[in-house]
């Protein structure tokens, strides 16, 4: 059975969770298609980027089946990745770094359970040093509730 | 359109690369299907657990292109991703611990590119404390190459 | 030979940063003697304390000759013990803690060498959880550069 | 009136603790003026190094009253101080280290009340990057207990 004919069978018995996230899915694969610079995982988390300033950027991801975690709320190692990918796209482009930037190290405190609309990542630069990019992240809901905090060291790449 | 015809659309003009991508999006659902209390994202990074003993957990997630990041190699967060997962599901199983428990922080170290076939998960409880576990975890490669270390809090649930 | 001859022979050939020494573990004494609720080491560091709000504290460190590492900038175990004892101290005194709070992590992230006349801390609550509290610190000199930056967990003590 | 004096004043009327603190500050004056290199921070905690072998060494200090913080326990800052000195010691020797090494970051995970006779930190280097050394520190008493762990981030000065 090829994956055509698989695929449509299991939609033929799909419940509308499940519809949801085949939805999701196939979104993600548009995307990337679309834009081949994307990862798939921050395709699939639909990550939306804002850049507010050459030392702050805020990046947004809305919530869905795909980031619960076994007790209903998000994932902590998907609010880390949204953490990772918006610190380190933001330490990627501080003035003077040509190459981008690759993470040292992440730390990420978890303060409140991971519920709400959507989550929205406010990345910033504490320090831009020769070689390192010392960078803060906090996490909100749409009701400004404060659900993580995360500091993090990026590693600028040579020219 | 509904999402049956967009799908073989979208299938009909598919890559090799998306072939493969859209093959591990049907495997977890029917995973998930199989077995509801597997997370999406745990179905989808195909994590696999090994108990090793009370103390000693090992969890593997197979590479695939998935995982990428921006230079091709796995996205740090997937990486803090099965951390989280391995860290919490041993800190869940501890002794005495009857509720499962949540991430209260989590400390990556990253210390090579994450590169290879799959990536091991080795994770050990470092104390059991009456409403803390604290653990820490080693991600290798099939090469037995050391990709990342981390520490984490967990907070028992309640009774 | 007892502990006054010998410190008096030690004073007789002792070089000014020696006697300067001397006079910051002098007065270090003289105030644990008045005030026994001071540990020795806040003493000798002559940590001061200003509470800010319920949610906000500083705590000062003047710079001496005790504070030097090995390449004469201020010994990053001492920042760490600034930092401790001032998130420590404001999250001993957090709206419904009783008995005081315990450590149960710290990460201090070093910016930018540890010079100048003093040293600032300003700890802030995060987030005031049932039995963990949540900290931020930032470490400053008194020309407001930035030095040293830390996030604390700590655990509320049982009444 | 003098320094001279107003020590001999104040240990006429010294407390049995106070001599033996006097007694610690007056060794550490001395071990510094025979040591110049020594840091007046590794004098006064009595800190006392064995090379185990390149990637490992032990650093031990000796309980005393100076280490009390406010409940009777080792104050966090010195456990710190003593896994920052013995990282950042290790990490300055590393094979291909020339000019030594400075602390990027630290994080120490406090497991159980420092308490005991003495206090012995094993340190051990993780990954030994080109620019980072990335170290591991276990702090344990004379009984074996563990009290502490961490992890830490040191940045090679440029030769």
């Amino acid at each position: 059975m090829d994956i055509k004919d698989e695929l449509n069978r299991f939609i033929s018995e799909s419940s509308e969770q499940e519809k949801e996230v085949i939805q999701i899915f196939l979104n993600s694969l548009k995307a990337k298609r679309e834009n081949t610079k994307l990862t798939h995982i921050a395709s699939l988390l639909q990550l939306q980027t804002t850049v507010i300033d050459e030392k702050t950027l805020e990046m947004e991801m809305p919530n869905s089946p795909l980031l619960d975690n076994s007790i209903g709320i998000v994932h902590g190692g998907l609010t880390a990745t949204l953490l990772d990918t918006a610190l380190g796209t933001l330490a990627s482009h501080v003035p003077g770094n040509k190459k981008g930037a690759v993470t040292v190290e992440l730390k990420v405190d978890y303060l409140t359970p991971g519920i709400g609309k959507k989550f929205i990542c406010r990345a910033a630069v504490i320090h831009n040093g020769r070689q390192l990019v010392r960078m803060e992240g906090k996490v909100r809901n749409e009701k400004e509730n404060l659900i993580a905090s995360a500091t993090g060291t990026f590693f600028k790449l040579p020219e």
